[in-house]
């Protein structure tokens, strides 16, 4: 689900082309760190923002992306986007919602696109953050367009043709958050909200 | 301008198809107007908003809309579009924003259109309003393009084809409002904003 997830917003939902510039929030869960991926094989230059500076180092040593900042350090994220991005973003893979979306708006190029595939910090919350910024998607013609990985299924091919070689050749990783035991289910649950897990949150019941 | 733009929403950026349910906001104004003309043209079902009971009775009446109704006198604007979507909304024609934007949100279908040409109702105020229901463009797979005429000019040999035979024939109409003399220049300006108008706002400042 990941995969697919990762591969439709970049390959069709985004329609990203080589060259372009990528941002990615969320970008060590477990579809932002396959999305960032997808995202440097096409040849563009991708940031990833998370929320720990070991999952900042993870994502540009270990997951090969260009650059990424933890926001939870940004006192400002327009500002911090401006210096990753200081000519603007083409695309936007979206996962967050809030005041992330509302500094990325601020920062999208004219024509700039953005896929949808959740909004995690508004999940949880009475009322949802105010956007200053909706106006830009008028400025700025902005496409945004939400998606989901179970309008994808045709893709399942062309990703495990277009992947599986990679993966093979460790060109693309996967790490996946692994925690032992019914009883952490919730701890791991309530986690995926706070940001703790890196990678596909995983409670594994027992062994083989 | 307001012909190419309304063109533009309805036909390329939103792709209206004969039968869709089709939604204008700010429908008694120079756009809005011609944009639900236009989807009638396109075998839609169209409902626009408007400020006042005259606008609505014009937009029926007049523009052959198959229903209108006056936003300042509903309470609850979700509650409205139900009552004249109960099946959803497959395309929205923006131009308002703020709590009408929220209210379509919710009653858009799935896979559901939005085309943003203006949000009047957010440019003169200090905090825009928040939105609760932004989550609806993942959940129902929205997708929302901001556009202004500038990008369709190419249209406008279509444009003409394709409209002027209906102008002719007196099933295109167009409503301007037009006040004398350039001192009543600023007064109209402002009725921009407090919806005024009916149809494009123009100062006549001399005769021929």
């Amino acid at each position: 689900m990941p995969g697919i997830t990762a591969y439709a917003g970049i390959s069709e939902v985004g329609s990203v082309k080589k060259g372009e510039c990528v941002f990615i929030s969320a970008a060590s869960g477990a579809v932002g760190q396959l999305a960032g991926q997808f995202a440097k094989l096409l040849g563009c230059y991708v940031v990833g923002s998370a929320g720990s500076q070991e999952k900042v180092d993870l994502l540009k040593n270990k997951l090969g992306f260009d650059d990424a900042f933890n926001y939870k350090e940004e006192l400002d994220l327009d500002a911090a986007l401006k210096r990753y991005f200081p000519e603007g973003i083409d695309f936007y893979f979206e996962q967050v919602g809030g005041k992330m979306l509302d500094a990325v708006l601020l920062n999208m190029k004219v024509h700039g696109r953005i896929a949808i595939c959740g909004m995690i910090s508004q999940y949880n919350i009475t009322h949802p953050e105010a956007l200053e910024n909706l106006l830009h998607i008028a400025f700025k013609r902005l496409t945004i367009t939400g998606f989901t990985y179970r309008d994808h299924h045709h893709l399942y091919p062309n990703l495990l043709e277009t992947v599986l070689p990679y993966i093979r050749e460790n060109r693309v990783v996967y790490v996946e958050d692994i925690v032992e035991g019914l009883e952490k289910g919730p701890e791991a649950l309530v986690g995926l909200f706070s940001g703790r897990n890196f990678g596909k949150q995983i409670v594994k019941v027992a062994g083989k």
